[in-house]
């Protein structure tokens, strides 16, 4: 509660304007603030937005189509961008029957409706991908970035065994402000680009890979121990959450 | 190579005022131009400021102090900021005979003599440390930040089991441009912290705790799984990694 | 054998009032009492309630239906609770047939029919659950929880990403003597929790989350790894496990 | 705040008792409450005891031992009962000098003054412990029971090969309010006395053993997995944690 | 090759009985002797139970239903008793083809002819089985041991959570010549019964659990850390392998 | 860029005939030069085989039919040897549309073109597999050296327990210029032939096995820690990536 | 309590030849017999030898000289054969104080005397270590067996990478009734004698290795898994529980 | 036994020249052949050389420096080369007192005396070191390969964050026979270097990190999932290994 509104509010006590009671309701209130709606099976929460700089998104894993509609509901009625992560055809069916003009971005696994409340981001995101068995996890990032209101550039398929398919596009790395790496197996790529680029780069470990992959272990461990400073890691195959950080940086 | 640089080579060559060798031996050397120092043991990475936004760094561990200092000599008498992480009191001791102004920082085990080249960073890097057992990986990211020109705000012992003293600073946490959260044990204060700001927020798990924390383990794999989004993980232990990307964002 | 009853026995030896032989089979019997009833591929222990405060219950996982309904025919037949946990459709089916009036929770996976014979506990335990995801684990301690004769209060959807959600119930959280903290992801709810109250909490990490959740082992880490005292931790969605102890808490 | 306490207040501001500025600064004091005190190093918690039922107790390990008698001075000035965990001989001296009665269990490895502010538990805490080796830690949940006002009842050596030393105490078992069982190895202990008590049971797994135990995680997965209802279970070694969560349950 | 059967024929050489090149050829043949039949896919092993005291048993996993059945014919052709363990009832049918009076146990997984050429074990083989859903494993030990002419008894359901119903079968026990103890989640079973019981205990964990039972590794931990001696260990799930281990300590 | 082609281009500038622009445009060219073909989802790498000694080989896991027919087409149209792993009978229908001549080679999982491009390998490679359950691996690595024009020996179920079927075939061995050594379970085979050879030993473990074989770890440690010198490892099921560096070391 | 037994005492009490009084407290003490001794630290169990075959062996490791030393005396002042494994030389001076003739067996790490109450094995136990670093191990288990009163064969040095040093003693092989082997690495020892002989094999896996051998754990996997039967396994480095079940096995 | 061999002989026999007892006693001799020595401790290996390409290597960790140097004499005392790795300045010293021209590598911690009788290798080995901390590994290993006859290159503190530095020394990479490439922390190098050679790449992972590299695994996960063909594996910081391999290649 800011100081200012505070002091009106006793001001107002003081001089009879407000009763004790009104004002110790309403102070109780602000005490006790719940900016979310409780659906029963889960709390929508409207001010984060506010709080974090994007709204809610719907982790659609897990929640069966219903739920996901219910909730998208409850988001895109207060008029804040919508998005669903991880999310089925079956849960976009549900959610178009609530909000129309949704979109389905497939490879992404993405449900998306853009509300026009978000600034623009100051630069490029640029979203290099190793191989082609990576490319629904960069769009995963991708298509969030785009939805946060960042222009994005694909660099795909720029692993390091062929390391001159990257070095040719050494103009679009430095162009970009932030830089988003997504690879599996081994998970050298930010190592390489980190040493190359200025840009702060954010590392997705994905789960392609067979063996002593891991399922993304490996991975996640050459990206943890990249002798490149300038990069640091999300989770693995969390091609949301690296879109999420790298979206904050390029709206600082 | 730059085109029109090239262009003008050729030009000279074309009109005869450089010779055909000598644009051969100038082009060759851009084939393979060789930005470092060959030291024998060591290769000292002269370009890597302009490359990536800082001077190369010298990792102190499993070097010998003299190594260290040999190093040091090379960057410090180049005029570039001097960092050397993991130091011992013993490598401080040789780098003072070769750089007679560097300076110490005993529990951050940093040695550091600023050259004044690197620009100021936008905004303050916050740095909130969930124990006091985890203050000497925070002052690593801390005296890094510094170095680097960042302007620093120090929140130490605001860990998630007492949860008011870390809301009491709600100021400070949405006056910082990033914020870095250190933590060990369970690694939850990333999380919270990412719900309460809009800030990007670099994570440090600590390898402090005991038994199941495995050596930081448990910290990193709850940063890695941390249900807010706008966190990115650095590995264990890894407050100079932190502090680069931080200071990366800090200077877009 | 109590030393009085023993006493009795052997007086009534003495006196002739009991033969030898009589005195003998009933001692061999205390020595080797079967408090069981064998069927063969299972051994009902009737005796449990007695001795640990709840009857057994049938673990369903792994069983056939026809198995699942053969016990669950023993434990009603004695009049004692009926509890089958992690039990299918087709397992209640065959139950039904034999326990005509037994319930199935079907979120909880549990089926169950109350026999009354357990006294109510002494105080309400609180469930609090961190994610939309983690419901099914939730409930199924909340289930074992009323089963047991236990008031049970749920708070769902609190998790520490969203502080202010879980703030705004400080007094649900005060009014109860006993709280599972139900946490996938990081686990570092019950952390939160564990400094804000002073009842006993019951953590219950789920396998809620991907990549580097590994299947629930980054919220039992986080939850073992807890700052917060007063924490202690049952097996991954072992949500019947949670009810266990916090029924034993509360019927003390 | 509570509703009263707001509400005199206002009616304070209404007569004019209270100024409008005096009673937004005590507002304004209330929002932002801050009942620790700041060591620069370390925030120490006077209000923990009202909030969770213990006062702060100091994790000894990687604390020198100046700074642990510093927050020892603080908490004893207060009239706290002092507890040092993880405590080294050193680390006791250090107390000595400022908190001259304070004790030292040196198996333990705790340094303790009661301040008798802690109501006596309702019954006895039992500490079962599977073999010798087991003992500092069985040691450091006694003497935290003991601090916390428990009675404590030790019994010791009752490893699960030798099953009669343990069935030789029935009546011990049975006369506890909380069975705290610490074992290393197989870890088994808790299953054979969760399966004979009513009581519930918090188990701590020790990192005693060698080879495959891999430092108490052996006996940790061993406790998880138990086969018997009413275990819960802490970090590895963590006799500190098992007292706290069962002196709370003692204290219900 | 025998110094006697060597010796004769150097003999016969000697005396122009067997040619040199005959004997060079019969020497040689020794040298590389080659005791099995190779099938193109897999050699079979018809020299194995002369070697190690059962014959050549058909390992099912991951091979077709025709693969083996072909092994088996040769197996069964030779006269020596037939087991497939892991198999499959597609994978019984195409053996009762060749192999008419092979028998399925279909609980086991093992099919199974016996020759009579297996001498009876000295004593009886005790298989002790914690919980009901420890069958499996259990009868795959039971099925082998009888089908290498050892009597066996089976003692299921005597999980240590329910210690009584293990004490009241002390005399079948102590008549075991070896006891095979299964068990999944904690395995903590083997660690009871070695401490009362003689003879050798080989312990069996089993896959059966959920959350951090892994699999069984938390019960294969448990066993490897017996605090009770006389234990030794076989793969997870592998009662195959303990009742091979078990027939050769009975057969001495 | 060669020395001579370099200077012969400056040489041709400075007499005017190439142009300075033309000049600027080749060099610029040599700088960037991208010996790919971008499909927009993957970049085909054309230059690889003059580089590393083989084709681009296409990893079929993950791609789509038309996917792999897209690229196959590609490889396939410049006259280069077609290889694609990890292929199923779908991506083989797609890519026969396209390459008619196409082999599919069901166990190994490869699709096959020979170009007859590749020399032909100057000894023999031998391919040992331990068991019937291992051959999928090893016959990824014998097509593969085969579609890499070098001679192949294959020796199956050779496992080390019965041991003399692996020695009766010491002249097999010997001849081999590489040995590929195919193994799951222990991963003791590669040991076993490493001290009988002279030959380079490539080890693949396999995933094959159960319980604490862990999808094919016990058989990759097995293998690092083998006590025989000449060994070397590549990832689990990987007989692609033995048959490369098997094939690398034949072409020598 | 025998029935016969039982049936005496009744008709004692019943002809009045036993007091009722005394029954009772006769049979009290057959209920809770107590056959061990409290030191206070530790429970020393006399009837150990009686009921599993060998006397309490006393684990050094974790305990005091003066701690070994008084439990030495306990045991050896009742004439039981006393053993004490991981002990130190400390430890062993202690002990020659209460037991003069006490031996300690240095690379053993073993203080030994035996009381000749343990009746002679029936056969030889051959100990196969793989390399020179597994002989600490192997003495470990070969001490215990002699003091066992079994005769014992030692066999060192013969890893699987020099297969005939091992091929060349065959006749040793098949003459050992039990085989315990000793092997860290790769751990393939005992799959290759599994087999080569009948006889039971126990397998030791020793934390000797570097690098991905784990202290042992690559060895343990590798003993799990093996191909060859009649194969069990103990804990790493635990060459006394090998050698207690080889002597359980020999005693039969 | 070469049947030519074999032939002379039984002629001999047969022409009477050589006696049936000396024929049988050399055949039998023949059967059992110990090209070894028995040390008690040790079982020396002369024929290793001829059997697998280079003599018998000591590995000097965990023997004693009189068991070294024991060894090592039998082995020089023969003629052959002597290489002891992981040895002690003080092993060294125990060397020389009998091997008085042996040398001390003191960074590669091998002990070494060219006996001369080893072929020389057919082209150069590499040797590419990531980091400065690497190069311990990268001495072992170019040391081995020296011993071994092999001319070596070695190019150090190459590591990939700073890829001009590798980069341009393309003709070095490309002119080398085998590779062999050393690094720690993510273990990215083998993957660069092996997409831009077609020499056979070994790769070693080293120790060298902190955090989450866990003692070299970072490193060894991601060289075992090399996107790039043609790369194999040793163990963490298996120097030795991976020049015997390399050695073994070189020769053929």
């Amino acid at each position: 509660m800011h100081p200012d509104e505070l002091r009106d509010l006793l001001d107002d006590i003081r001089r009879g304007q407000v009763s004790v009671e009104s004002g110790q309701a309403r102070l109780l209130e602000r005490f006790r603030a719940q900016p979310f709606e409780d659906l029963g099976f889960a709390r929508v929460d409207h001010h984060r937005a506010a709080r974090t700089g994007f709204p809610e998104v719907v982790f659609g894993e897990g929640k069966s189509p219903a739920q996901v509609a219910a909730i998208a509901e409850r988001i895109a009625g207060r008029g804040h961008t919508l998005l669903v992560t991880r999310a089925t055809p079956e849960a976009y069916e549900a959610v178009r029957t609530v909000v129309p003009d949704a979109e389905f971005h497939q490879l992404a696994r993405i449900i998306e409706r853009r509300a026009g409340e978000i600034p623009p981001g100051s630069g490029t995101i640029l979203i290099a991908a190793a191989g082609t068995s990576d490319l629904a996890v960069a769009e995963e990032a991708a298509v969030t970035c785009e939805a946060m209101n960042n222009p994005v550039d694909r660099l795909y398929d720029v692993g390091v065994a062929g390391l001159h398919r990257l070095l040719a596009e050494g103009e679009r790395l430095h162009a970009a402000r932030v830089v988003i790496v997504v690879a599996g197996m081994e998970g050298a790529l930010p190592s390489v680009i980190g040493g190359l680029v200025s840009a702060p780069v954010v590392a997705v470990p994905t789960s392609v890979g067979y063996g002593a992959s891991f399922g993304g272990i490996a991975a996640l461990l050459g990206m943890l121990n990249s002798c490149a400073p300038g990069v640091a890691v999300v989770n693995i195959d969390n091609g949301f959450g690296a879109a999420c950080i790298s979206s904050q940086i390029n709206h600082l």
